[in-house]
């Protein structure tokens, strides 16, 4: 059976192979651009951007497998064989790696690193001291996901306190939640640090401009951390210049790579990180891949089916 | 009854003022080097470094209160009144600081936040994959007194396993530990990145040199809390350029601050940290010392008191 690839780059296929050869020593892993490949013959693929039409001329395949948690680059191929299953990649491994980074970045913003690393910079001991601990601001996580789930966990884990909002009623044991769009303006008043770890969706698209910001207390954090479309970037900076945000971490951006010229990543209280939160390693994703294509040859049901209706 | 203070410059002393005034009314404050002060009426001292032979001056002195954890330049001084009770500043803040610290440089070695911070400053979009989760990565503490046992703590509350190493054996619910110079070899072999967060005494100074680095699986991390003194930073840069340290987040330096001409500043993989890891706010400081006054004066033990033949 072929597994197709197209992630991390052509670069990347020999790591694949290795982490195949452990994982699922029956594959045989082929690149997406392989002039010798028969596409009928492919029977899985996994892929993060697929070319819009490619995946429909696969004519054997059984499955499409995304290589991060969001298949919003997959969806966006109007040809997609919608009747297969589409399967977001969330290994054990990408959830906590999004809660450690999370947990990363909402400390980061109580400890000032931007300020620090500025420092470094110039070679300068710019001694200062923290107004507050991060247990002193209570986090708000907007979207309550398997990763948002799990960072309330570790931030809860850390003695800080968290609100949590999602867009249907979720019930987290000693977690106060709030739910869709009546719950949302009480839950961003309560976020002294909000989290954004929405999925890409068309209602989410654009959610974190200045409407949102201004509802927050003023001086709030924000680690962004969902999709570069959620978010209108002039309204981040200005409402960190005028001090309705006091800092903020941003790892996704629209488009991706982010522009050398944005002034994102010279402003003294944003700090950018490059699409990095939650990625697993290849070889935690071959295991997760390889675990479900045996599900589906003994015809068991697949962890997170992406919804088309639902649009995550 | 008066309280000097020596801490944080003498512009410092408005705040002091303020937040002694919310904490103990009946307070007069009063600055180190005020001409005016008679030494005699001195009741208490709330100070950072003294100059020498100046706390013996007070005859009046009731108790001294350290403005740190580490009271090392209290205790630097030869004419220092001995009898009086030394009370070392770890209100419940320093130590949820110091976890917090601790936390955020273990998850800022597995993310590589220095090489994010660095590709930011040269607004380059320098994507990369971390090898390993956080929680991929035993963590040895080295150091378990309140504010390492927190360290321990909240690791655990983001999965990280986590090994303890003391002088004396302590228990910890569900962390092997280590103690003595018997243990200290079985414990940095495990320690894949080594926490250091011992107090300053004869025998700890220069302990984190060349001899213990190699004792630390290959590619560990390194945090270092304690204090300057007990690091030799020549071996630390070359135990990263070998390849025995992958990378290291150093928060205290000796002397401080860390001259401009260090090499350390520009390293690629050392972050620079300008000994800020677990101080706590003032108000929170002078609620502390507040807090003991009011024991001292109701004739109640103390806590966190230097011992001078343990030399913490």
């Amino acid at each position: 059976m072929i597994l197709v690839v197209k992630s991390g780059g052509e670069a990347a296929l020999p790591e694949w192979q290795d982490c195949f050869a452990k994982a699922a020593p029956g594959l045989e892993l082929r690149w997406w651009d392989d002039p010798s490949l028969d596409p009928a013959r492919v029977g899985y693929a996994l892929v993060w951007d697929p070319e819009p039409g490619r995946l429909a001329r696969m004519t054997g395949l059984r499955a499409i497998f995304g290589s991060g948690a969001g298949v919003d680059l997959i969806t966006a191929d109007p040809l997609l064989p919608r009747h297969l299953p589409l399967v977001r990649c969330v290994p054990p491994e990408a959830t906590q790696r999004m809660g450690e980074f999370v947990c990363w970045a909402v400390l980061s913003l109580a400890k000032d690193a931007r300020r620090m690393a500025m420092a470094q910079a110039r070679r300068e001991w710019d001694y200062f001291e923290a107004p507050f601990a991060a247990s002193a601001r209570t986090v708000g996580v907007m979207g309550l996901g398997a990763m948002g789930m799990r960072s309330v966990e570790m931030l809860r884990g850390l003695s800080i306190p968290v609100v949590g909002w999602s867009r249907t009623p979720k019930a987290l044991p000693g977690v106060e939640t709030f739910a869709g769009a009546d719950g949302l303006p009480a839950f961003l008043a309560r976020s002294e640090v909000l989290v954004c770890l929405l999925p890409a969706t068309p209602e989410t698209k654009g959610i974190v401009a200045a409407p949102l910001l201004s509802r927050l207390p003023r001086g709030a954090g924000l680690v962004q951390v969902g999709r570069g479309v959620q978010q209108v970037l002039p309204d981040i900076i200005a409402a960190l210049d005028e001090g309705r945000l006091s800092a903020a971490v941003i790892d996704v951006f629209e488009p991706e790579p982010l522009s050398p010229d944005s002034p994102a990543w010279t402003h003294p209280r944003l700090t950018v990180t490059p699409h990095v939160a939650s990625l697993p390693s290849r070889m935690e994703r071959a295991r997760y891949v390889a675990g479900c294509i045996a599900r589906l040859e003994r015809g068991e049901a697949l962890p997170n089916l992406y919804d088309h209706a639902r649009g995550y």
